[in-house]
């Protein structure tokens, strides 16, 4: 963090021709910005999306009520430009890359054995980083993956502790039964790989997915090239905070881009100390909410890098 | 309204790649545009933005830090381009008009006797409504004024009742003093107005200001135009209220952009009953608020209109 940079973005704001702090929240993310851009006057030229898809052995205990093969029939729907996300990214300016990590190969089902091998999960993680491009101004982060709403929630009781019905909600649809599973199949997954509990790699390989770790990867490269990062809601959120449970610091160029409808999101929200950026009862995933929220950042910085002073303007002060 | 236009949305709604309902609000401001607009898939071609400017005799009782030239001087940064409003209507796309009306010639000081002559307040109501272009898909409102905080605050007393002290607060800036100041005039101007107190027109007239009736104009005109309305923050909302305090009905076609940071905000969406589109702690006016919730209006749209059924998608459902 670029804490000159932060400054006088700063003072740029409260030069700006308008009351000081009266543009709110649209002040702080265009400080926030320039903070990680390393520049007063960030802009966003290149909007990258990134969305990572997998396939999660855990579908085997009927945690998901659409079945596996739409993992990879709304991939297909991804790259045919017919999802949300399509829409979301064309509208405010992103450039979308999808990524569909070994679809026909799952994890293994986590209640029966670690989901991957150290090595199935550093070649995510790999494949994550290295989708990253370096010249983007900030990257928006979302996954697609049938059942990978209770990867998230066993990635967040592993990370955080606490009542696993807590971090558990409908996803795509479950009714009470499909809820009921879904904490079974956790609970019986964190008993069965309680001996790593403390350790947040070992925990990303034993209960996360392939697009888990690959948006860790992308989370990680993103940092190393100064680049701010929206995460997605409930899912997204918990993949990257596996990185918070190692080091908190890790998520600090990383905003939140909406509060998800899964119950569970506003836990890991305070877990990891984040304000979303917007609150739209949404509950898609696909990188949805954070799409949505790069609009509100490109008028931050719209407003920020556009608008005239007091003095250019020659209007008076209070 | 035109229900069949909203089940026929609705119905799409369903139809689309993604579970139904899981994109929370944005679906709910898609149907609401295709009720006003009377068509299943409505699209946002021309978006009108309209700021009208006016300046207030209440000011002469020490209501505002800013000197009351600032209102013209704003008025030239929103014709050169430099104020907030320019920027978010660029970055959103709606057309932004700035209506000055007499700034010469500022409204009486309400705590001496009514504000506008009934022929003033008449011809500012005009203006308004001679505004707004009806072949707009939808519209952005906001205002410029020194000393208008003070003007909405004492509407919104006028009109729902309650403490002053509640629907004051900072503005541009007012101290612990300037905001006694604010609540000793509003209390000595519903004093003298006492006896109109039931009358919304009359309240517009007594206690508004040119800027507040040519907003109330611009809204009656869209509703008649069916096009829908996105009010800005406190001031305009305030505004709108005294059509609300005559019958609640006429502003079923309005959204309001935000929640404002000023505190009186929160009341009045609640005495009109209305859930803001977004809360930026923003309290700038201009229609800043208003012209960011367009970037989420168009989001809406562009999902309701461009994703891919799930037939089309040949994607299963749950």
């Amino acid at each position: 963090a670029d804490t000159k940079a932060a400054e006088a973005a700063r003072a740029r704001q409260n030069s700006l021709t308008k009351p000081p702090g009266s543009l709110g929240r649209l002040e702080e993310l265009a400080e926030f910005i320039a903070t990680w851009r390393g520049t007063a006057r960030p802009e966003i030229w290149r909007a990258q999306a990134l969305v990572f898809a997998g396939n999660h052995g855990v579908c085997a205990q009927g945690v998901n009520p659409y079945p596996q093969e739409v993992t990879a029939q709304m991939v297909a729907n991804f790259r045919a430009g017919g999802a949300a996300i399509n829409q979301l990214c064309a509208v405010n300016g992103a450039d979308l890359s999808v990524i569909a990590l070994e679809l026909d190969r799952p994890t293994a089902d986590f209640t029966e054995g670690p989901a991957m091998s150290e090595t199935d999960c550093l070649d995510a993680l790999w494949q994550g980083a290295s989708a990253v491009d370096e010249g983007a101004d900030v990257l928006i982060l979302g996954e697609m993956g049938i059942g990978n709403s209770t990867v998230a929630a066993a990635l967040a009781a592993a990370c955080f502790g606490g009542r696993v019905a807590e971090w558990v909600g409908p996803g795509t649809g479950s009714d009470k039964a499909g809820i009921a599973r879904k904490v079974d199949a956790i609970e019986r997954g964190l008993k069965r790989h309680e001996a790593i509990l403390g350790d947040p790699p070992a925990i990303l390989a034993a209960l996360g997915g392939r697009e888990q770790a690959a948006i860790c990867g992308a989370v990680l490269a993103a940092r190393s090239a100064r680049i701010p990062v929206v995460l997605d809601g409930f899912i997204c959120t918990a993949a990257a905070a596996v990185l918070h449970a190692a080091d908190k610091r890790l998520l600090d160029h990383c905003l939140v881009g909406h509060a998800s409808a899964e119950p569970g999101h506003r836990n890991l929200l305070a877990a990891i100390d984040k304000r979303p950026v917007l609150e739209f009862d949404m509950r898609l995933g696909e990188g949805s909410g954070a799409a949505l929220a790069l609009g509100i950042l490109r008028a931050a910085l719209a407003c920020h890098n556009g608008m005239a002073t007091f003095a250019e303007a020659g209007v008076s002060e209070a």
